[in-house]
């Protein structure tokens, strides 16, 4: 019997992964990888290790949830070091306590090691924060997916309008038009400002700045942040490339 | 004139700071660091690096922020790489963005290099999940601390009560107790699970379960977890630890 850890592997920067993981996944038998995993990675694996791409494509074409949980307790069984590498946190928005809670129930010792979530990071690369003081006190990360049983958001964005001073929406690249009405209704104005990230951190990346009066659908992955902080970032970020940064 | 990088060096162990922190920090010719900053970090700084200790004491002694400003803008005028290294994330309840704006302002190039928040962070110790498919879809991240000027607190907790299944409060450590009774006051079940954590991942880390019924005022500083993921979490950190981990 072996072990399996939940890692993050942060956004698609490969530096942007924890040390910590970093070294479990040098020391892993096998590897169990996400699409939004930066490919880089892989290559630090040891010499033999078996490396599992269970990532869906945006089609949804890939392996179950359930077929990935069987997939961790087949190779835990079989090897030491199982890591389960997820694209920014395994526990925001990913799927780490399911897996974990599957193999716990199976008698397979797992842990969670945290990495940097990709909702966090690619504002951050645009120098928008998600908080800052005298501008924002809290922000809500939430998904923009909807319950196929239910045919309805799992997040009620009308609510959360007045709520929070600063949104953070992953998931929400096909959804992003209506949950943009849901937080019209909601009391929040046309002008607040949006920032939609695409791909952060990969090759494809796109940075969109709009308002909420004027957004639309996008493509995923992306992530959507509404509110003041997106004007005060981006006007940071502007400042700063007019400084010619000095040879590194 | 050099550059400043504004990095997150993560919660208390050391290894979850990333690799790009760690990079940076093993470059700099300055470091200026927070009290909630692992110390082992330190010793990866090159020989000759002058290490700037600019944490408060918890009773609010050392610098202000106007002085750590000062600090790094008169480094970055004398070195070629100052690190500025924030507990956790530097955006998430850090200075990091008035730093940055502050040196922009003044012609010095900055940059921010994200890092796993402690609020995030710390419930995954114990196997917390801030969301989960079928238990949360959205979490708030929040500040407990009030506006001296207003003698109020920054975020309406009355109005979030409804809003996010989960919420994490960051600085409210002694102002948990008003919280709990604005977030009953909002609604919510005096048996909502809850967890506090102080001083995740460092030695004299603590964990307690409470309800929001019972939740009081704890030293500083803390990370409280609201919401039905605190008791999900707990159930399967049970388990996990009944299973006796096989040697690494």
């Amino acid at each position: 019997m072996g072990r399996v850890y939940i890692v993050g592997a942060g956004p698609g920067d490969p530096e942007l992964i924890t040390v910590k993981g970093l070294r479990l996944l040098q020391a892993a038998d096998v590897v169990v990888y996400d699409r939004l995993v930066a490919k880089e990675l892989l290559s630090y694996t040891k010499r033999g290790a078996l490396l599992v791409d269970v990532g869906k494509s945006p089609g949804g074409v890939g392996p179950s949830q359930e077929e990935i949980n069987e997939l961790l307790y087949k190779y835990a069984k079989a090897v030491d070091i199982v890591v389960r590498l997820h694209g920014g946190d395994p526990l925001v928005f990913g799927r780490g306590f399911e897996e974990c809670l599957y193999l716990a129930e199976r008698g397979i010792y797992c842990e969670f090691v945290p990495g940097v979530t990709s909702g966090l990071a690619a504002p951050a690369k645009y120098y928008i924060p998600p908080v800052a003081r005298g501008i924002a006190s809290s922000v809500a990360l939430v998904t923009g997916r909807e319950d196929p049983s239910k045919g309805r958001r799992f997040v009620n964005f009308r609510k959360l309008a007045g709520a929070v001073d600063t949104l953070i929406i992953y998931m929400g690249a096909s959804t992003a038009g209506e949950i943009a009405r849901e937080l019209l209704e909601g009391g929040l104005s046309p002008e607040t400002s949006v920032a939609v990230i695409r791909s952060a951190y990969f090759s494809d990346e796109e940075f969109i700045t709009t308002t909420l009066g004027e957004l639309k659908s996008v493509a995923s992955p992306a992530i959507i942040v509404v509110g003041h902080v997106v004007a005060k970032g981006v006007a940071l970020m502007e400042h700063v490339r007019k400084i010619s940064p000095p040879p590194s």
